[in-house]
């Protein structure tokens, strides 16, 4: 007897077949003397195509009548799972984000939660009634406004909602069957993990791996909340994501993580004088551009070379934001290039290890790849090479550090 | 300059070009100088797909769930109004039935509204920001679950947000140009009502008239709100329904209402004992369904005939109610017949004038018209006749009362 937060996404609610799908997995669960809170999302398609409904009557919506329309979407998965459940003989009962209390930050669209009340679900659970709780969506207490989590965010509901009822677990139900040393459509033989860290786990999602969102995960390592990834389709155990043990720091390399799509900006001959830096990135800070690497170059009289990486959707406002910028500080001019993508190495036990940046560097030179930025944190290296080149570097470090081979148990 | 509360239904705002029209409305009274709080339907045809998905998981869908489900409709047209209303540069916010505190009782998709706190609308307003409001949901304050009205609900919400917020008039806009003295599809000459009385307007609602929502003429009376029936798309004054004026009894018949799909249901041999149509109507109005015309027969030999009229719709369910009933009673057997229509002349002036009933039952006789049953109240004359013969007894009685001729000023 467990109490068990079972998250499930928009994939795995597409379609009425899907959702009983669904619904017979979490009877399953609680007919084994389980008590279950559900969160899912919005029907597969269906958030896009609300957007797309707003974006065709305003350039700009309102971010506040956004929340309003986005959040429609879980109510109606949400809504549609409860009853579904109940016609199995399983009693539920759907709640949207208000009524479980989720009390969020006043920024629409990007949401963070502050605290979960919680009673509604706690009395429904003393009744062992199943919760299904409509995620991604919160409540500014102060306005009453309805808000939400930005993309994604049905996790990081599902997490922190697993924190405030104080589950055992926090089960995320997706379409892959785990987390993968890197994406299988670009490397055939990765291969599943069993289990990985927080701290891997979360540099993988902002390096990119779609598996699971990053804010999730830092709940689940703020507050020591297990995670398990699994498929919704198929059996498995799928990854467990956890605390780090200390049999993770025999792996030296975990993952592979990539991203396409990135923009680098180039701000040639930057006078080299204090503040300029500042000044460069608070303009893109508050347009909440989520600026990635940045590299200086050393100065040569008295100018120097600023560059930086940024999703590429954001390109258009971000020079658009420095138009201004930069003859303010007397740079000489902006250059942009799209064709950049990013690939990573992660794992805990880099820590212990040292030469595994320089391993990965002559890997990719064998291989005939230009770096064009690197960055290192203690548990991961990042590389910018030519987005044509990103699937070889992928394929070069995944097969360099062995990671298509069954972990050795020792 | 005045304050205004316009409720535009899912015809309205069916589509984004729609959305966008009665967005160029909304601002041109308010660039007139009013003050506006807009209510909104669901897009036409969003409430019935979403019970469609419903039906499809289960027979008997928990009410407290189709109310969640449901009432995700109003969100998605309230916050796009808002969106293309602040495009146009007319400051908009939309607002849930909760934001408004919209607190109705807790019976489930036929909720009552009990009071309306409205701070927020009155906040908004203050402001003079256009307040967009999702008709047909409240909330239960009991338990914070989420409510709806029933079918039509938004003219409800509309004409009790406008009491509420002590509102000058209440402008409902629908796909016809205001009230008829019938439908014009079955009688071509009729005429538009430039205005009528909450009584009168009450009976042809309860009448099958479908322009109102009965309840919302009922809370228009209670607190004598005037009320502007008229067209979103075309130009034109409407119909005002209003508190009765001395003008208006001039006119015997106002006009002529009518309902298709109705059905009678007749206990034959019932015992012709005390409390027998008590345990018969007990049993049908537990099931909350909506018991019209009831006619008892004299007694014959201690027995009688039973019959009372009821939606066609309603019929399985109710002959599955009184199976047990019929027998209990005594009663010899249960007749059902589906093949019948009402038709109904109301108007106030029939306090003062005699024999209009028999000036109707004249003319339907006169027709080769059968009629089936009779009811009668102070303003109207209602007749059960054949289905087939329903359009027939429309016109014959439209004529009779010479209701498509333009109305003498006296």
């Amino acid at each position: 007897m467990a109490l068990i937060v079972q998250k499930y996404g928009g994939t795995s609610v597409a379609s009425l077949e899907k959702i009983q799908q669904v619904a017979r997995k979490v009877c399953k669960t609680h007919s084994e003397g389980n008590d279950i809170v559900v969160v899912v999302s919005a029907m597969s398609g269906e958030t896009d195509r609300l957007i797309g409904l707003a974006q065709k009557l305003s350039k700009s919506p309102s971010e506040r009548e956004m929340d309003m329309l986005m959040s429609s979407g879980e109510r109606v998965s949400a809504a549609l799972l409860a009853i579904t459940l109940n016609e199995l003989g399983t009693a539920a009962q759907s709640f949207t984000g208000r009524q479980i209390g989720m009390i969020t930050d006043a920024v629409h669209m990007k949401a963070r939660i502050q605290r979960i009340t919680g009673e509604k679900l706690k009395e429904a659970l003393t009744d062992h009634n199943v919760c299904v709780v409509a995620g991604f969506q919160g409540i500014d207490e102060k306005t009453g406004n309805v808000t939400t989590l930005g993309r994604g965010g049905s996790d990081t509901s599902a997490v922190a909602i697993a924190v405030a009822v104080k589950a055992d677990l926090c089960e995320i139900y997706t379409d892959v069957g785990g987390v993968y040393t890197t994406d299988p459509k670009v490397v055939p033989n990765a291969r599943k993990i069993d289990i990985i860290s927080f701290d891997e786990m979360l540099e993988m999602a902002s390096l990119g791996a779609k598996v699971l969102q990053v804010r999730s995960v830092e709940f689940g390592k703020k507050y020591n909340m297990p995670i398990r990834v699994k498929s919704t389709f198929e059996e498995g155990k799928g990854t467990l994501v956890t605390a780090e043990q200390k049999e993770m720091e025999s792996v030296v390399v975990s993952a592979v993580a990539f991203a396409r799509d990135q923009a680098k900006i180039t701000l040639v001959g930057v006078p080299d004088k204090p503040g300029i830096a500042a000044r460069i990135f608070n303009a893109v800070a508050e347009a909440t551009i989520n600026v990635d690497m940045i590299i200086q170059n050393t100065s040569a009289g008295g100018l120097t070379d600023l560059s930086f990486t940024i999703p590429k959707a954001e390109l258009l406002k971000t020079k658009g934001l420095l138009s201004d910028t930069v003859s303010k500080v007397g740079a000489k001019k902006l250059q942009t290039d799209e064709n950049i993508g990013k690939v990573s190495i992660i794992g805990v036990g880099m820590k212990s290890h040292s030469g595994v940046a320089a391993k990965a560097f002559s890997a990719l030179a064998e291989g005939g790849i230009n770096i064009m930025m690197i960055s290192t944190s203690e548990i991961k290296v990042s590389c910018v090479v030519s987005n044509d080149e990103l699937d070889k570097a992928v394929k070069i470090l995944h097969d360099s550090f062995d990671l298509g081979k069954p972990v050795k148990k020792q």
